[in-house]
C-alpha cells in the first residue's frame, strides 16, 4: 500500500479525520470521534462509504481517540503506512499566513497563540502531540483557519480600539479559512470570471460565517477575533453589543467561565429556540420559537451579506457552502427572497436540487452551491509541503 | 414674558439646555455647561446668537450647573417664567415607547432602568431632580432616546442569546431616537415620497449610529443594547467581537470599570488616531494614524449602510445628520464614493455647500443633508404633553 496522508481536525471533544492516498482527491477513509471524555461515539467509513469495524471503550483523550482510529484503519488497510499528517489549527495569529511544516519552534508558536482561542487551540495542539507520538518522525503540517484572511486591508483587520491592541494581536482574523480557500479554488476552476469578481461566500454550518472575496482573496469576513462574532450559529450568538458583555459582568455578576459557556454553548439557534442547535430539527418543529430562531438566523445572513457586498462595492456572485448552505434549500430560498434589490433571484427547481448554479438564468447576480472540503485543502497542503505524490 | 419651555440634556459631565417660547421653533436661548465637577466651561447664547453674561465658579454638580444657567437666563430675560421642563432620557427600556409626563412613579421606573445605561441614566435622573428643585410644581416631561425604535420587529430587537435575556430586557434598543424622530418629521414635511420609502439615516456626531426607516418608522439601527455598538465614534469603538471582551477579561485581567473606561472614553477615533476624538482635528492632521482613523470611520459607515439597506430590501434615500454628517463634506464624499452600486452618486457642488439634496439629479438614490434638532423634538413633546401654546 502506498504512503497515506492523514488529516486531523481536533475540536474540544471531537476528532475528525480523513485519509488520502497518492494524489487522490477522494479519501480512502474518513470519520470522527465525538464526545471524547464522556460518552464517546465513533463513526468511520471506508472509501465505499461503508462503516469500518471499530471497538471503542474508554476514549478519554484525543490521544486515545487517535489510537482507536488507527486500530480501525490498520484493520481495514493491511500494511498501512502514514507518510504525513496534516492538521487544521484554528488560530494562526498575526504571523502565520500560510501552511507550515511543524517543528518544535512552530509548535511553540502555535501554543503561544492559545490566549487568542483558549477553547480551541489547546485541542489542536493535543492532536499534534498525539499524532507525533503515534507516528514518530513522520512529518506534520499545520493549516490555519485564519491564514486565508491574513491579507485583509487594515480597515478590515482592526477594531475601533486604541492601536496598542492591534499591535498585540487583537484583530479581525476571520475563520473558516480552509473552507473559503477550497471555494476560491473551485471558483477558479469552474467559474473563472466569477472568481475574478466580487464574491460573497456564506459558510453555513454549526459554525457559520460569511467572507467577502475579490479576485479570490478575502477582503473581510463576519467573524473577527474569535469564532463568536457575526452570524448566529448553532450555539453561538454572533454579533453582540459589547455593552451586553458589560451588563452580564456588572449586573448579572457572571464571570468569564460562565460567559464563555453562555456564548459558546447555550446561545444561537439553541438559545433562541430553546429546542435544538440543529437546523433540521428546527425546520421540522412546529413550535413558534423554532420558527423565530430560523428567522433570526436568516435575518442576520441577509444583513451581513449586504454589509459585505458594501465592503466590496457590489456583488457579482453569492456562494453557499457548509452543512446548512449545501443542504437547506429552504434557508437559501428565504435568504435570497430578500435580496432581489442586489440582483439575486433563484431558479426554484435548481435550488431544490442543490444544483451548482441556483440563480435564474437572467438574474444579474449568480448564486451557487459548492460543497466545501476542508480535509482536501489540508491533504493538498500536506502533500505539497511534504513533496508527496 | 410668556411662559417658556426649558429643555435639558444631561450627560456625564455636561448639561445642554435650550429655551423655547410660545409655539416658536427657534430657541430664545441655548447653550451648555461642560466638564461639570472639574474645570467647568459654560457657553450660553441668546436668540441673536450673542453670548449671555455668565458668572461661573464651583460647578461641581448638575444642580449647580442648572443654577448657573438659570441665573444667566434670569439676567437676560426679566420676569422669566419656566412653564415646563423637557428632558432627554437616554434609556426607556422595553416599556417606554413614547414621551411621558414625569411623576414619582415614572421617575422610579426611569431609575430602575439605570442598569441598562449605568454611565448615562443616573445623570439624566440628576437633571430631572435638579429641575424639580429649581421649579417646584412645574411639569416635567421625559423624552427617551430609545422610544423611536421600540417598534422594531423581533428579529431586529433580539440578540442571539437564550430567550430569557430578551425577556429581562437585553435587546437592541437603538439610540439617537430624538434625532431620527426629527429627521422623519422633516422628511414627511419636505419629501413625503422619500418619507414613505426605504431610508437610511446616518446620525454622525461624537456619538454615531445609522437607522433604517420604512415609511418613517425605525426598522433597525446599528446601535443595540448600549451606545457602544455599531459605528466607530469619537471615543467609542462601535462593533466589537464578544471574544475581544473575553480576551480583555481573561488575558489582560481587566475589570468592568477598566473595560468601561476603555470602551467609552479611549477608543474610536481617539484610540485609532492616538490624537483626537474630533473629526476636524483629524482632517487637519498630517499624521498617517489620523488618516487611518478616518478611513476606519468611513469604512464602518459604508459597511453598515449596506447592512441596513439589506434589512430594508433596498434603499431609496440616504440622509446625513449630526455634527459630522451636516458639516463634513469630505466624509460624505468618501462614504458615497464607495456606494455607486447602491445607486448613489453625489453632486459635488451641492455636497460642498451642504445643500439639502446632494445627490446628482439623475442618480437613482437620493442623498440628503438635514440638520437635526433634538431640542426641538423635546420642546414639541413637552408643549404637547403640557398643553402649552
Amino acid at each position: 500500500m502506498t504512503s497515506m496522508i492523514l488529516t486531523l481536525n481536533a475540536g474540544s471533544s471531537s476528532l475528525k479525520f480523513a485519509m488520502f492516498g497518492g494524489g487522490d482527491d477522494q479519501p480512502v477513509a474518513n470519520g470522527q470521534v465525538d464526545r471524547i471524555g464522556s460518552d464517546a461515539t465513533i463513526r468511520l467509513r471506508g472509501a465505499d462509504g461503508l462503516p469500518l469495524s471499530v471497538t471503542a471503550n474508554n476514549i478519554s483523550t484525543h490521544a486515545a481517540a487517535l489510537r482507536v482510529v488507527l486500530e480501525a484503519l490498520n484493520g481495514a488497510f493491511p500494511r498501512l503506512q502514514i507518510g504525513a499528517v496534516g492538521h487544521r489549527v484554528v488560530h494562526g495569529g498575526p504571523d502565520f499566513a500560510g501552511d507550515i511544516l511543524i517543528d518544535a519552534t512552530v509548535l511553540q508558536k502555535i501554543a503561544a497563540l492559545s490566549p487568542f482561542a483558549p477553547l480551541h487551540q489547546p485541542h489542536n495542539i493535543a492532536g499534534i502531540i498525539a499524532a507525533g507520538e503515534a507516528f514518530p518522525g513522520t512529518p506534520q503540517v499545520a493549516c490555519f483557519d485564519t491564514a486565508f484572511h491574513r491579507q485583509h486591508p487594515w480597515v478590515h483587520d482592526t477594531f475601533g480600539l486604541p492601536r496598542a491592541y492591534y499591535d498585540k494581536g487583537v484583530r479581525r482574523y476571520g475563520f473558516h479559512g480552509l473552507s473559503y480557500d477550497y471555494i476560491a479554488g473551485e471558483l477558479a476552476r469552474i467559474a473563472p470570471r466569477i472568481h475574478a469578481g466580487r464574491v460573497v461566500v456564506a459558510h453555513l454550518g454549526n459554525g457559520a460565517s460569511i467572507c467577502a472575496m475579490e479576485g479570490g482573496r478575502s477582503i473581510t469576513s463576519t467573524m473577527g477575533f474569535s469564532a463568536l462574532d457575526g452570524l448566529a450559529m448553532g450555539t453561538r450568538p454572533g454579533q453582540l453589543d459589547p455593552g451586553v458583555m458589560l451588563y452580564l459582568m456588572e449586573q448579572e455578576g457572571l464571570g468569564t467561565a460562565e460567559i464563555s459557556d453562555l456564548l459558546y454553548k447555550q446561545s444561537g439557534l439553541l438559545g433562541l429556540s430553546g429546542e435544538s442547535n440543529d437546523m433540521r430539527v428546527l425546520e421540522a418543529s412546529t413550535r413558534p420559537e423554532a420558527a423565530e430562531a430560523i428567522d433570526y438566523f436568516v435575518t442576520r445572513i441577509v444583513r451581513e451579506t449586504g454589509a459585505l457586498a458594501a465592503s466590496l462595492g457590489g456583488i457579482d456572485a453569492l456562494v453557499f457552502c457548509g452543512g446548512i448552505g449545501e443542504n437547506a434549500a429552504g434557508i437559501r430560498d428565504r435568504v435570497c427572497a430578500r435580496m432581489g434589490w442586489m440582483g439575486i433571484r433563484l431558479d426554484r427547481a435548481a435550488n431544490a436540487t442543490h444544483a451548482t448554479v441556483i440563480s435564474a438564468a437572467d438574474a444579474p447576480t449568480t448564486v451557487m452551491v459548492i460543497p466545501t472540503n476542508e480535509e482536501l485543502v489540508i491533504a493538498r497542503a500536506t502533500r505539497r509541503l511534504c513533496r508527496m505524490a
